[in-house]
């Protein structure tokens, strides 16, 4: 789309930080990537005839963003997208010359076998990048959290002051929500990625047919092998491999919403333990910081559930071979947990880069509070009574932090692991599997 | 944007049936217009001076669809798209040689007003799209209930037959929730849509410190009278004006959503008493008809509740002078609620178009089952016993339909007091409020 | 139940309040109440025989709370709980030599009808005891807000200083927000509570095959008359009844939510302005006072919209002449709704009642923010430049209030003439409708 | 309670089959095991002296359902139950004359700590019965998909008849859903359900103060060990392990209405491909059989994705050290989810245990819609042309089931290895956990 490149999306501050995640060209590109790379397998494995294949440039070559708005429009008709393209790749097949593989296209498909899999391409690069920015987070925050490992800081409960904490265990929690949220994400791509293949049934009765058993399997394994994804049995009333992408990134999105929170709660005027690096500004309040990525992290923390339940609904609604509706729904739901999650996966990044802790601020507001803050302590002074219970009732909140140091090194230890085996797995994948553009 | 015009979305078919309704384009031509009324106001109630009235042609001179990508990146840093579009403006004002509009542009106003104000027009023209589409379709159910008055059908509960009902009957239920969500519809309009002016902190310090509090409340009255809108109090942490259109908008698309559900059941190929007049085809399989209308609205019903949900939840989470990370949820929830509605119309309005009843296998199916629909019958009568309270055991169901009949008529007078009044409206309105492109 | 004398929840802290509305005994009491005016109805009308008459003491002679479990457990069988509560009573009736009563009960109606009239019932008086709460707050917060009418604060938007704003503007917010919600509380009054009555398919074939349709007619008006109920025609599949009750209370919820949400967050240790009079106690902390009442009504506000979400979910999910699962997932959405919302009613009117304003912080704190509260006014003042515009730039943030204080005046206006109306309304009521035990 | 032992929901049918798992005599049951437990552990390990030990018969000596009442109303002053638990037992031991162990109760421990382990021991029975269920449900689907690998039935997309499948087909997606949902479960097994021991703010001061660092390592491996739970972290404000249970639950609650959706739509009376083994009655109607457990379970599935979302939500909206009603907002959605998943297990497990397969109808139907069926056959059929890509185009729709019983029997040996894995598991546990009473 030349200048523009890619979505807009005034509503959605950061939107564009997922270009090329779900958008309607990445859906586009996605779905001819899938034909074009079917068609091939048929040739190879001698289901259609050599003079189907492709020349080079495949499909990307007939048809682009530009037919974007017509496809849209045409997808009315049918209810998906895949009828009108498949019409139109026939056309401008035959235009160019190519009636073989005009004939070919997308013989042994439904369009239900090439949404879902062009969503779950980009679902994979969804989780791919809002992984690259976990790994920048996790790298980022454990510094914070190593550096403030003993830092005082008040403790708050249900708002109000608590027992002492520090600012390391604090930021430990935000960085296990992380690291939690990272294994249900790699655990996704470890089980692979599925293909979905099933044809107007979900029995192959197409491609059988056409090819017989074995091959019609081997068509679908070298689909599977060309994209990077796994070669299953169809799904296409069975939509757990799309839920389970809702549950991990929502589960992101939550880990994110949490630091957010604190940031917010701590970053007011009044408290400034906490604060953005550089804060957005006002149109018409000069020289206001507002805590905008925090802000934009709430606001994606709030959206979330709502797509999840959406999605889990879906699921639940499926019906006989392909559901009356139920499929449907899953498409905007998806694509607003996917790109929401690599938004905020932005923002937590940039959030993360710039936070500032104000150590004196903390410290000193827990030494002001200290007579609260003591309080339990002086309690269970006087519950343990004499040695050998004794408890010391100190006015410095400092000698009450129980296992906060050591929790935060327990954290620290599972983060550089962590990071090990993301360098590991970054290092030794020689040829990463191309994405879609 | 020329040939491709609006917006598209592969991913959900029938979206561009909202083109201009809440879509970046028409954001942006919302925020503009309501920038250059503001401005004019200011000159009217000489609080800016004359020299910053803006020559014919206004903002939209300046600013246009080719800007949005660079204003909705933009965005991300202040965390709304007014920040950045005002600098945007102030600067072309200035090039082109109008530096007192520059200066007195937005003066008084808080990017909330702007957005929220906006999104109040958007939500109009949402809503003035979707009563229009309520009213063909009332129109014409109206005519199938009166043809199918006493349309003898079996009647089902929990799927399985119970007693006799009629087509007229359950058509007057669809009939009925059309109805009652125009109500509802029309009871917002009948309201007036309500400006946001409330300033930076919902004082309109900046406006009555320049202008008195007296021409304050002129510029806002001049503002909204220029709208169409409704001069109010600043709404800007009380979310009631948009929890009401999403609690409407919601209560239309059940309505659609009963109607498409009804229409999906009884259209099975087993059953066969409705159709939809022409169906959707399949990118496999020859002579597929399916009911894309009635599968694209059941998408929608069961997409709704959750964007209404992310509203309320907004709502309920404002806090202080402006929220957050609430506000901004809102707007891409009262978008898809909005868009979705709009869209949902025009498939409604497309399935009652071409809605085929099969009379004829509704009441052969009754007869077929009359031992069944029946059988409450006999058992009443085996009640009721002899004279003075006999029942008569007829065999036949048309005998026992009860009040069927009567129902629908007191339904059909309702909707003909419903079109009248619809007529009237459009009739006795000479010269219709111009919506926003 | 004796003295413990109805619902428990321990997870639900407060849910006590909402004792007698929705609770097992009270459904059971309403479907009741319903099950013998009907029969009644019956006699009066002579449907059913003088002998079907019930003496004194009705059907609450036979069936009690201990007989929930066993109701309970069996409306596992058929789905609901009228097929065994009618059994029950007609076995119950037999023995008590009353075989007419027995023979006549329930005839005309069927399981629908009786819960969802007993629905209604249970949504009635939950609203009724809403809208005593919002009374009774309403004017609480009128005298707040009219006391700190001109208490100066500092306006805080995303969080941060803003500009000047006013105690009084603040709770005028929260104000309008009651407001808003019980005038749309008080529309479901004035409009009318609907009974439902359709008979096995919503055509009420066994009453009107008993009775004939006059009398059919006059047998469902006496039966919302004698239950204060609206007489409509039935609405089985069409649930706009619901999702409205559901609609007004979480906008209520949703009111609350917000007062909580700025209670917590002016009520933190380092802010001050605001506090709850009397704090809950810690386990473990000694001297902690937490704001319980705001934390209560924070979550009612996360909880209520996912249950208003089910509510349209199920209005969506309507099929022919009742609907499999779709009505049945009504029941716990609107009880948690209608119980959250007297449980949250209550806490709302404690918090009011026991709310400390802390003036002087708050007015403190805004002359220690001046610099950043009177920026805007500064950058006006150089905007407006000499006279006629001229603007000062005051250091006094008390100086830059806009029309706070007229806005405060007229949410008063409408508080007073809300209360006269309540009153009147309270006053005017010679017998108030006996409501559901 | 005696014989009506436990919970009764007039408004859930089938509730009771989840008595004692988080109804309010199991959470207080729990509460009180963490407790005693608790206390035990201090004592082992020397920082109780050995005269706080309690007596054979623990606390449940003490306080039981008839505290119930009281307490859940005392919880509304503090927000939790644990407050007034704690107060309750301290006086009972006092008078009991055990005032060491009156002292010593709860010491170290906070409400959060309580709540969320007794929330945790809840969680892990309802996913123990849940699982029960399932393997109960895997083997006999497994047979009755083995049973009908090859029985003819026409496929079913968009409601309208598509290619033809198999009965087993049909029933090897149900399968492969319950043994997903199942692996997921066994995955939250398999990785240990969590203690929570955080003390007042998340580092165990209180105990550390006490016992020093190490002890207190010690006494909470020990209260870990004797419940059976898994020593962690404190997760005060990180929320995943709750959340994972409400993905794995509701994961499952969609597997179960995929399969109610099935059997509602294939049971129609058109249909009659499949049926409910007996049926629930209708209050008016004689005769009638509804398909009650499978509205029951598509009641279920429409309801647990909006608790699962306020799950989600709440997680996302923690702050500091204990959020300020975020953690209130789980707890209901937990039980609503538990219990929810409980009764619609018992459901499932009916449905499956009575299903009716009516394969001559299933099959006669495919053959009446052989035309319809084979239409792609034929089109792959002149797509392929002569040899040696020929396809033939059989008027038989059983020669076109492509991989269906290879998809099957796929199914059928994943199902055998899952049993037989869960057989093991059983046989090998020699003494199971005792479960919360």
């Amino acid at each position: 789309m030349g200048e523009t490149d890619g979505v807009t999306d005034l509503l959605v501050p950061g939107d564009h930080r997922a270009d090329g995640v779900l958008d309607d060209a990445a859906v586009l590109a996605a779905m001819l990537r899938v034909e074009e790379t079917w068609l091939a397998a048929l040739v190879v494995h001698d289901v259609a005839p050599p003079a189907a294949a492709l020349p080079a440039g495949g499909l990307g070559r007939l048809v682009g963003d530009g037919d974007l708005a017509v496809l849209a429009r045409e997808a009315d008709d049918s209810g998906n997208p895949v009828v009108a393209l498949v019409a139109l790749l026939r056309a401008r097949l035959e235009d160019a010359g190519e009636p073989d593989a005009a004939r070919w296209l997308h013989r042994g498909l439904t369009s239900q076998d090439v949404v879902d899999t062009a969503l779950v391409l980009g679902a994979r690069e969804g989780v791919r990048r809002v992984r690259l920015d976990l790994a920048t987070q996790v790298a980022r925050l454990a510094q914070v959290v190593a550096a403030h490992r003993d830092t005082l800081a008040a403790g708050r409960t249900l708002t109000q002051h608590a027992v002492p904490t520090t600012v390391g265990l604090r930021g430990a929690g935000w960085l296990t929500g992380l690291l939690d949220a990272d294994d249900d994400l790699a655990a996704l791509e470890a089980d692979g990625w599925p293909v979905q293949v099933g044809g107007a049934g979900g029995t192959l009765a197409a491609l059988v047919a056409q090819a017989g058993p074995e091959r019609a399997r081997a068509v679908v394994a070298t689909l599977a092998e060309q994209l990077g994804l796994r070669p299953v049995a169809p799904w296409h009333g069975r939509r757990r491999p799309l839920t389970r992408v809702g549950d991990a990134l929502t589960t992101t999105t939550d880990a994110w919403g949490h630091l957010a929170a604190d940031v917010l709660a701590l970053g007011r005027p009044e408290v400034g333990e906490l604060a953005e690096g550089a804060g957005g500004g006002s149109s018409t309040m000069p020289g206001k910081a507002n805590p905008v990525r925090s802000v934009l992290l709430h606001r994606a923390a709030l959206a979330a559930p709502a797509h999840l339940a959406t999605l889990h609904l879906a699921a639940a609604g499926q019906v006989e071979e392909r559901a009356d509706g139920a499929w449907h729904a899953e498409w905007p739901a998806l694509r607003a947990l996917v790109r929401g999650a690599v938004t905020a996966g932005g923002h937590a990044t940039d959030l993360l880069a710039g936070l500032v802790v104000h150590a004196d601020v903390a410290t000193a507001r827990a030494h002001e509070a200290a007579e609260v803050l003591t309080a339990e302590q002086r309690s269970m002074a006087a519950l343990a009574g004499p040695a050998p219970r004794a408890v010391t009732a100190d006015a410095d909140p400092a000698s009450y932090l129980g296992l906060a140091g050591d929790l935060v090194d327990a954290v620290l230890v599972r983060a550089a692991t962590h990071q090990a085996a993301h360098q590991a797995a970054h290092q030794t994948r020689p040829s990463p599997t191309p994405e879609v553009p």
